[in-house]
């Protein structure tokens, strides 16, 4: 199955939102999803220069009203956290460590922190909150702690910022599928149509029309 | 019949695309279009703070290859225009001049604006340039070129943008429906959505399910 490459960072609300449809949507038309974590805030609005949305009058009014109503849209679960200061560093680092040896369980875990986040309304900043998600999932906690503050595993991290930075990605949630490029929690119809057509001739018309 | 509210700037690709499509949306629902200019690039993005897509690092690259797509996908002309330094004062001034006098003049006005820069890749800054398109469609050349000089037209704009902003709008194109507000091209499905069902519940599964 080709893979449709996910970009996420956990503290993106859009790609909680996204990584709530993103599995289904994909295996409707036969294809998997390829997690990956970026790391938005920290690195790539840096390279952007800009700064996040919810620092950006005006936008943040409409993000406070369209976070709930996306989560209405899609039937999820949404909470307005209210947290300032969150990071993803320790849960993308242990998202990637997590992979190496247990995709399935990875794979939780990433949901367990978006639902921790976007639903719960904890922090998922701390290394200490991070592992003890893990294990509650039946990961090795100690294994995972030690890698934590591991050289390897945050140049592993730093390369898959890289890569995605290299791809284009410069927000969140992203899809690539067949090499075409999609940003945005809001366009996952665009997304669905190509994985039906592999192309975009009409799609407006066909999305407009259909009720 | 209630107005779709409809914030724009010619300068926007997004909201050229936008302006393809609005008028035919609003009237399947019953609604007309009150079409409002505003000034993303000298006004708003200067109170948030940000600079322009095209200047923002990744973004711009998205951005070279979105435009053509989100064309394909409506099924209208686009050309990347490469100018530089465009803005649509003049041209948003002389929206608002035709307007008080000739609703309906006005609206062809401005999709022949909308058309100069998006199709015919054609310049929209100078004042001549606007007021020669403006004479092209029937107005009073001498009386929109004294005008677009009257300190009157320069204050309406600027009260136009103002208020903008004080309905939250930050970007183009920018829908107000029913106090329901819808930032983004690439909502035009949720603009479709809400004026069928006026809620949110079930919309994005209504929407990716239709094929």
């Amino acid at each position: 199955m080709r893979a449709v490459d996910f970009y996420f960072d956990f503290i993106s609300p859009y790609a909680y939102i996204a990584s709530t449809q993103i599995d289904a949507l994909a295996a409707r038309h036969g294809r998997r999803v390829a997690w990956r974590p970026v790391l938005i805030g920290v690195t790539i609005m840096k390279i952007m220069g800009i700064k996040p949305l919810i620092d950006t009058p005006l936008k943040a009014d409409y993000l406070r009203h369209d976070g709930p109503r996306m989560a209405k849209i899609y039937g999820v679960p949404y909470r307005h956290h209210g947290l300032t200061g969150i990071n993803s560093v320790a849960a993308s680092r242990a998202f990637l460590w997590l992979k190496e040896s247990n995709a399935a369980l990875a794979h939780r875990f990433a949901h367990r922190i978006f639902a921790r986040l976007w639903v719960e309304g904890r922090d998922i900043t701390p290394a200490a909150d991070v592992v003890a998600e893990a294990v509650a999932l039946g990961a090795d906690g100690e294994a995972l702690t030690e890698a934590l503050a591991s050289p390897q595993l945050k140049q592993a991290l730093a390369l898959e910022v890289d890569h995605a930075i290299a791809n284009g990605v410069f927000g969140v949630p992203y899809f690539i599928a067949d090499g075409e490029p999609i940003w945005g929690g809001d366009r996952l119809w665009m997304l669905d149509h190509w994985l039906v057509h592999g192309s975009w001739d009409g799609a407006g018309a066909m999305m407009l029309n259909r009720r």
